[in-house]
């Protein structure tokens, strides 16, 4: 079987000759390469510069047998193109510099066609597809609604989503409000990545897992679920929601071909937990990969143990790849993975 | 039936007429009182002076129903009896100034006896039962092994637990060592807080939830199980993990009589998870307390429903309170779960 067939086979739970693997953040600091553009270019440069933006994705897929790119990007960017002012700091990562707090500052993000504020993006997957020539597809990938609307309330990053909760819980309206223009935002993001050469498709909720069951049917499920079926079909779609074992069945009935496990999830629970009409991607812990050759050994086979009965598994980490990674160890993995994983069609 | 009893028969699930309540972190920065006392002093000063500690560990008491205190201390300070440096930085946390790297760096930390390195401690426990004169129990507190080994290793708070996992994937033979050290040191602190009169005893997992259940079982699981199966069991153990859904069977078996839920797992599918032999604590958002008097109720009212069918609920958050808590907020809680719970004996 062909490199190019292996991951959307997997996607659509059609028989593959083995697992195929790719990595989230597999363009990154971890590669020397990576290192030597970023030292001569900020990160919003080199994700709003197509040539730059094309070469990065391209980097990781030169070094290893990995069976799908992804677009080098941010998921805030769709925010900026919106009218949102943004920074990324090297030490605090992405800022906001004015918070959403009225509906004046919700009403006054547009819903910006990618073609119109993010023809980098656009241009950057043309020039990938068009180096990749058919060998591997290419993924495209945003934010899920929460993740973004989270991000435009607490001005960056957080460990406890206080602002974030508190407008949920004391304006309800403005926080749904939010979520329909975020929504809107995403939905037109991701479309036009699908048009322009996107082959599979993330919606990546990186946070929602700070919150109860109750909390995302009330305030996350709708707009999610809009999100997926909103997407243009013509594409496998996979939705990771980090840290959120204890709503597998929500995130599964809000949208997703494939669903990502995080690394605490044992991938045999979470095939049970969600049926066998979706396709999983996971699952191994980014820090195995500073581990031993052994215990590296051990974790891959453990999972492709309990993913033997699972039609439809697409090896991934359980989040994105830590900075620091041994280059060498990816090698290892993805070789390890596609051996041990070799079936008969 | 005095509110000095409520909380003890809950550990034990005896009857009770309402639901007990208190707050993890209920002492601290949220109340102003303890910001007056707070700017005269350093925060390792209030622990580390008698008086002080025990002055804030009864601010709350004072101005709400609680049905338990729990001494004013941190986790960490065991550690710095045993010789480790240690600091408290107002921005960042705590820091270790010499992380572990080595056999020298564990075999060097000493296990230290509370009554010779920790005296501030017990005596700020005697100095509090004299003022609660019975009135409400006490509970004392210690942070888990793997809590304690990670703070050493990464050398403050982490997101990603690499060095950690690094070191338990490479030098397992170190992390063990490491995790014997301070499983002693952990059994010495809780174990002289029960001698000098802490009524219940609460043990702290904060960041034990970034392991896959497979880790728990090979790293953590013998060394929580055996700080456990240590403590005097003259009192009851309360066992709090935080974000360790995917394993709560194991974090029952490793101990205590009381476990502790967070905010994201629902309280009745825990309690089908852990079976009717243990009690539970918890578990609402600490980012309710920031909500709208509605909100606040409806949680309320949906977690004790939840706990409908548990024989012995203790009512808590799902994590420490948040700085800028409204105190007002604190008291609603309070007198609801009481109201709410009410039942006849």
């Amino acid at each position: 079987m062909a490199r190019s067939d292996r991951f959307l086979k997997a996607c659509r739970r059609e028989a593959v000759d083995c697992t195929p693997i790719w990595l989230m953040r597999q363009a990154g600091r971890y590669l020397e390469e990576y290192r030597a553009i970023r030292k001569g270019h900020s990160f919003i440069e080199m994700c709003t510069t197509s040539e730059l933006a094309a070469e990065v994705t391209l980097q990781p897929v030169r070094r290893f047998d990995l069976d799908a790119a992804i677009i080098f990007s941010d998921i805030l960017l769709p925010l900026q193109a919106s009218g949102v002012d943004l920074t990324f700091t090297d030490s605090e990562g992405p800022r906001i510099l004015k918070p959403v707090r009225t509906v004046e500052d919700v009403d006054k993000m547009r819903p910006a066609e990618p073609e119109q504020g993010m023809t980098y993006l656009l241009d950057a997957i043309s020039l990938v597809r068009r180096e990749l020539d058919g060998s591997i597809p290419l993924i495209g990938f945003c934010g899920a609604p929460f993740t973004l609307a989270s991000y435009l309330v607490e001005g960056g990053g957080s460990k406890t989503y206080t602002l974030t909760k508190q407008m949920m819980y004391t304006q309800p309206d403005l926080f749904h409000r939010l979520m329909e223009r975020v929504t809107d935002i995403a939905i037109a993001c991701a479309n036009g990545q699908i048009r322009h050469g996107a082959q599979a498709f993330q919606v990546f909720d990186s946070w929602v897992g700070t919150l109860s069951r109750s909390d995302y049917e009330e305030f996350v499920f709708p707009y999610t679920s809009r999100l997926f079926s909103s997407l243009d079909r013509s594409v496998p779609s996979i939705h990771f929601a980090l840290h959120a074992f204890h709503m597998t069945d929500l995130v599964k009935r809000s949208g997703g071909d494939v669903i990502g496990i995080d690394w605490q999830t044992p991938l045999d629970v979470a095939w049970h937990a969600l049926g066998p009409d979706r396709a999983i991607q996971g699952n191994l812990d980014p820090a195995a990969l500073f581990g031993s050759s052994d215990y590296l050994h051990k974790q891959v086979r453990t999972i492709l143990a309990a993913a033997r009965d699972v039609k439809g598994h697409i090896f991934n980490l359980g989040h994105g790849i830590l900075p620091g990674t041994p280059p060498e160890n990816v090698a290892i993995l993805v070789d390890l993975v596609h051996r041990e994983s070799a079936r008969p069609l």
